[in-house]
């Protein structure tokens, strides 16, 4: 049975970029028991205030499953164990596991803590023993395991024995530099088994690109015990991945016996702590990602739809992620007809229209359009071909102006002409940035009509240039993604001019937003109602 | 000796978001070739005009080492191979390699292609021998053959024997779903190897995370031939990534003596891919990402310091890229200091001068600026404030207006009033889009003074937003890459119109041109000369 260890809130956070307030890590925690996490690092206590507050936060958290666990360092001077700050702080965070490091790499401990041999021993075992005196269960993390034992076999190994005779639980290897392979990894772990009889764990980092398969590598010699972060965020290149980590010991090694609550948590959980951490989540990740199970290219996307087995490593049920079918540039039929069926529009199955639609989408693709990021354009497309929706608005003319001078005056300002149910109305408005001038104007000659496009947001705004050989003249593909509450959607535009491109994707975001509501496209005035 | 195989313009092609024209692929092909890439697989000539157009014009490079390989798949009917459409159109890429799939599990030759074992093998036999008998190198590529071998080894097999028969002088090992494991990798490598005494390769794809591993594994084993792409560009979770390979290869495994050109160069190339892309660069990438050897941590760092090798798995020198050591603020003097000597320019020790550039250069990028694609920016700043550059011209006034209306009738119109060695030209130009508009009027203003700039060509024009949660008000980043026949430099300006954004970077690439031409400023009329 593999155990899980989690250290996002601890090592996780060394990571360039990452930050976590004290309520995060106490949001993360609880979600990290609710998943079924056998142990969760929550921080170094007596490292920084932030730490501390979170244990005695921590406290009252009941977690229904995990165990709370706190990290830190040996002691400082082997006579003193019970005095030193570290390991008092340690106790002082009231959690029932401790792990400590320790240097198992023989040049750290003579040249970085300057100590003999014997020394380093007496303070391992001493202050694992003194965790153990106070009632804790003490992991001992060895620090640059790896390296220590290439380097030097016998003082590595000595070091782990002085933690097992302070009474440690286990003794997990660290691959602190990440530079270890998953050949040299089992090796090791089956040595460090054999000679210590103590459970073993590994810990690993991603400078190799290898930080999952070392810890898979670890687990088939024998290591019981996992530990890694979410999302594999840490320092320099991260630590393991326990998302991949936990997906390939559950689904395809499930002799290990590891177990969470769900599986079918894993991808929300990922998106979870993204979300927390502020950061775009990871598109490719293995397992979560929005890619991970997207098909791409006709022939392909026809054998997927027969049998996904054939083309897909796990059911994405499993681990709460979906399939997707990319409409892109290979566009075929029988994309087109995948897609719709996924936004359950009936396609026809044979006759003009679907050929219609198929000419008309290679053109749009032709001209650089792409509908990846973009399905709301592409539902707009495909319900227009079939006779259900009609534009809600038609824009007649577009002006827009940018003017600025060397004394800081600046102007964007954006003028419209825009028809709606036979009106025309004319505005005009001033923004932050052309299109931002635009998007005013925009709403302000509709939301007379249409009150409901009020509440639609734009979150996110990509451009990206096509045809970049040509210079200033190239085409450029705007897409857009706005949001009304907690439902978003996606639409593009294409042209050599950004300001058009930019207003042909607003255009369609609010047609799309007007469209999935039903709105009533208002009658002339005068006209019958 | 391990043969490095690209399939960044082909496999890599078929990511989400991924988008390369003939020219990037071109400019691709010939950096991967520099590299000391041993085979470029450049697409799949039948399968669309854009890879048919890349074949053509690859004619004309002149690879100083590199093979270039075209893809496809065997023949439809195993009757006809001579006529068959995708065979003659790969032998009329005429590439001396040329890589071919077939199937080699079962399940997906009899309900896939709906065919006998028999006809599979017959299809995979002939397909090859008649393109070796065209003469060219034939690498087979067995699709899904891990799983295939999985479910049916005597099939997976005989179609790899069908190949060897036919005369294919590589069996490329394709874990085509991802999901295969580094012990099954092993294993199976070694049957094949022993079953069809063929050289094999191994094909990887990372949805298990273990991509890189899977590739390590099958080396270990007794491959000889690694596929894969740079930075992991792939379909789904992405391809093996070649920079990981390539780096563990040869820093850790040197064994299997695998050889580039230059290892140092791997950073670069991995940047410019991204570059050439329009994707950021992945900080966290093992060996080449910004983040890759970043240090946090006071007493972490100032160990670090003293000894280098005890905290990084490899000298980052080795691939091109540096420590970091992160302290609070972005730009340090050490930075700056690093940047200016690889540019040739001196910088006192101490002073005023080194104090101020820090700080400018801290603004400019919590402003957003940023001068990886950028040093002709980054040149002009420092020699600004070293007093060795005074800009060449003033822009006092601009105003961009673009106009459309539902008829068609579009205009994009720019008027600048530029200030000259005290002069005033007041012009304007139309373009297409408003960046060229621009772009055409500064030129119309300057050239009286400045005939130079007749020369220079805007080859290159990026849109990067940055700020994404703001929406149409979001930052944007533009760089301009310029050109002057042979050599080529790049600017970057940033606001949140896109507009001043691309003036800033105009202005700079122009200045920065009169720059290195050492251009005189005209004197103002009747000023004596």
């Amino acid at each position: 049975m593999v155990e899980l260890y989690d250290t996002t809130l601890r090592d996780g956070t060394q990571g360039e970029h990452i930050n976590l307030s004290v309520q995060d890590k106490l949001l993360i925690a609880a979600r990290l028991d609710e998943f079924g996490m056998d142990y969760i690092e929550g921080g170094w206590p007596s490292s920084n205030p932030k730490d501390e507050e979170f244990f005695r936060r921590a406290a009252s958290l009941s977690f229904r499953h995990a165990k709370l666990c706190a990290f830190g360092s040996t002691a400082r001077y082997p006579d003193s164990v019970e005095k030193d700050s570290n390991l008092l702080g340690l106790l002082a965070s009231g959690v029932p596991v401790i792990t400590i490091f320790g240097k198992t790499w023989k040049a750290h401990s003579s040249k970085g803590l300057g100590i003999s041999d014997e020394e380093n021993r007496l303070l391992i075992r001493r202050s694992v023993a003194f965790l153990r005196s106070e009632g804790r269960e003490v992991f001992f993390d060895a620090e640059h395991f790896f390296d220590g034992y290439r380097d030097n076999p016998r003082f590595a190994l000595e070091m782990l024995m002085a933690a097992a005779e302070g009474g440690a639980t286990r003794m997990v290897l660290c691959d602190t530099n990440g530079g270890t392979l998953p050949h040299e990894v089992a090796e090791t772990v089956r040595v460090v088994l054999e000679k210590t009889g103590v459970p073993v764990g590994i810990h690993c980092h991603n400078d190799s690109d290898l930080a999952v398969a070392n810890s898979i590598a670890a687990v088939m010699a024998g290591a019981t015990h996992v530990q890694g972060t979410i999302n594999g965020i840490g320092e320099r290149c991260g630590n393991a991945n326990l998302i991949s980590i936990i997906a390939n010991l559950m689904l395809k090694l499930p002799d290990t016996r590891t177990s969470v609550v769900d599986l079918a948590q894993l991808t929300s959980l990922s998106k979870f702590v993204f979300e927390i951490l502020n950061l775009p989540s990871d598109t490719k990740a293995p397992f979560v990602g929005k890619s991970a199970f997207a098909h791409k290219g006709g022939i392909h996307v026809s054998a997927v739809m027969k049998e996904s087995s054939l083309y897909e490593h796990i059911d994405p049920a499993l681990v709460g992620n979906r399939q997707r079918v990319l409409v892109s540039e290979l566009a075929g039929q029988s994309n087109i007809r995948y897609k719709a069926q996924e936004l359950g529009i009936a396609i026809p199955e044979t006759g003009d229209q679907i050929r219609t639609l198929v000419k008309h989408v290679k053109e749009l693709e032709h001209k650089g359009f792409q509908f990846d990021g973009a399905e709301a354009s592409f539902e707009l497309i495909l319900q227009k071909e079939l006779g259900s929706f009609t534009p809600y608005f038609t824009i007649q003319e577009s002006k827009v102006s940018i003017e600025s001078a060397q004394d800081g005056r600046k102007v964007d300002q954006a003028v419209l002409k825009v028809e709606v149910g036979g009106e025309i109305e004319h505005t005009a408005a001033e923004g932050d940035g052309p299109v931002n001038a635009l998007d005013k104007a925009l709403r302000k000659a509709l939301i007379r009509f249409y009150p409901e496009i009020r509440s639609i947001k734009l979150i996110d705004y990509k451009v990206r240039v096509l045809e970049e050989k040509k210079g200033t003249s190239a085409k450029v593909r705007v897409l857009i993604e706005t949001a009304n509450g907690g439902s978003t959607w996606g639409t593009v535009g294409v042209s050599t001019n950004i300001i058009e491109a930019s207003l042909q994707a607003l255009e369609d975001s609010m047609n799309y937003h007007l469209f999935t509501l039903k709105a009533s496209v208002p009658k002339p005035e005068g006209a019958e109602s």
